[in-house]
């Protein structure tokens, strides 16, 4: 049997892409360090970051200019001729998207997700892409996971799902109670309200005044094969974490097919789990972020505790606001 | 009348030291790159980073080797003659530290602190040097707050503390609920314990029983005047965190000199404290992390949300455990 994974390993096995400073290192000795910068029209900032393999196969169109000189970039041109900037870069993305699904040469197309995600940070109000296409493009990728706990006579119980068999990604393995991808169009609580109810049948009402929005996790994924996607992807990702604390009648139950079974364990159970590597790899880190915060994990029991904090509110290196240089 | 400061203002104010890999640029034309690095016996990794002009007035004894090429070290000497090298280490720290006193060269060794703090992340167990001291040095300084909290009618209310008029630093200003710098000997927790007993007379049980770890914030300083110390002294920080939810009969009440009053503020007395900048800078971090925690800054009523997580969990710049790299 495989030995019993720590907090660090699973944390390590999520935010996998090195401590590098992509941002200030664009051309040393650094294989990673040739990632190209993705800019959107008069904004000097990198909102992503872009392997040289994708950018190559990606059927540019006029849209973008490519430049192949230190620093590498892509540029998004901004051909709205003074009109609206947002809306000429999400056709600029919808077109070459389109384009680069026909060409069949990106895995990480093929991903079941019509939904477009937003670019966290632009300058101009959503502007937004496919989200199956936003880890080629090496922008943020947002979601909203929401744990359900319950206090009882024996302690802390958690509501833990099964995801189904018949899932793209991480089949059969363990997910937070209640988790999806933030639409671009959505707030993260708008997110959790309707994903509690498609995905657990939680009652909106009872959502809507309990869930606690009580922080964020941020990292950064270097994708691996196991995403079906491109390897060496780099992705920054941000969650935002709430809890809600159920009492004995609201009971999660599968509503559409994302979830084959909830089990309500016990902390211990869980803890189990999680060193088993039964759990979706980011809801491990959700999970491990829950119990710092629930007082489970303290510098006391665990002599990595600082390094899973700051593991696991990485700075991006992208920004994550408007203002933000 | 000034303009009110922002979450985020407040934060670079307490996280002030540049966003530079210290580590790996130890000699580029940074100013801040020339730090010298301490280094403890038969460990590679740098425990601290020491300002030059620290490093030249210091009067260093035998137990130490100062090297000025590059990268710039000041390295520990094992003088145990393999017995116990953390003894020797203790030794070497407390002898210099005498020395550099008895100079009267340095204004931060005037502060009154008369414990010792431990060399976070060290091999050797208990490795420590004189609290007022770990700034000079550079080493990870650690403290421990706890916000008490009382459920209403009228929602959330919040314990807060007006320092007393005659402490060295910040009088008068506001402080976390209960406060204390953690001693080498004691763990966060036991911290907690004994200061809300000391500076608030809260009841040990009570607290024992109650008292939620629930994260850290992990900061770097760049010391100013306003420390009453040595100018741009690289500071890294950790501040383990508690919550307490107390019942009404339960009333913060000052036992040490250190509190003058405690106040019982609901959230928007607190929040408006903030921006008038009345409290500690170090404790408004603390308060905006429990307001992140709590739901009361959200993604939603904040655009700086995800910055504001990311600087209050900044990985260190010295290792925080022992295996640490």
């Amino acid at each position: 049997m495989a030995r019993p994974k720590t907090y660090l390993d699973l944390l390590k096995a999520v935010d996998s892409f090195p401590y590098i400073d992509i941002a200030r290192t664009p051309n040393d000795d650094h294989e990673e360090s040739s990632y190209y910068q993705l800019l959107l029209p008069s904004d000097p900032r990198p909102h992503g970051y872009m392997l040289p393999s994708v950018v190559k196969k990606i059927p540019w169109t006029s849209d973008f200019e490519v430049s192949h000189d230190c620093p590498r970039t892509v540029q998004v041109l901004d051909k709205s001729h003074g009109r609206d900037t947002a809306a000429a870069c999400n056709q600029a993305f919808a077109s070459v998207i389109a384009r680069a699904i026909e060409s069949g040469a990106f895995a990480t197309l093929g991903r079941p997700f019509r939904e477009d995600y937003k670019i966290l940070g632009a300058k101009y109000p959503s502007v937004q892409l496919l989200r199956a296409a936003a880890p080629l493009f090496g922008v943020c990728c947002r979601g909203a996971h929401m744990t359900a706990y319950v206090r009882t006579d024996e302690g802390m119980k958690i509501w833990v799902p099964r995801r189904s068999a018949h899932l793209f990604t991480y089949p059969r393995m363990l997910d937070t109670t209640v988790a999806g991808g933030v639409r671009a169009e959505e707030s993260p609580f708008e997110c959790i309200v309707h994903e509690s109810d498609e995905e657990a049948s939680l009652p909106t009402d009872f959502v809507r005044k309990h869930a606690r929005a009580c922080s964020a996790t941020t990292y950064v994924e270097q994708r691996n094969s196991g995403f079906g996607g491109e390897f060496g992807l780099m992705v920054p990702v941000c969650l935002y974490l709430y809890d809600i604390e159920l009492p004995f009648d609201i009971v999660p139950t599968p509503r559409d097919d994302e979830v084959e079974e909830f089990y309500l364990w016990d902390v211990d159970r869980v803890k189990k789990a999680l060193a088993n590597e039964e759990f979706k790899t980011n809801c491990a880190a959700v999970m491990i972020d829950f119990f710092i915060r629930h007082g489970i994990i303290t510098d006391e029991n665990e002599s990595d505790y600082l390094e899973i904090i700051s593991r696991l509110h990485r700075a991006l290196p992208v920004p994550t606001s408007p203002t933000a240089t």
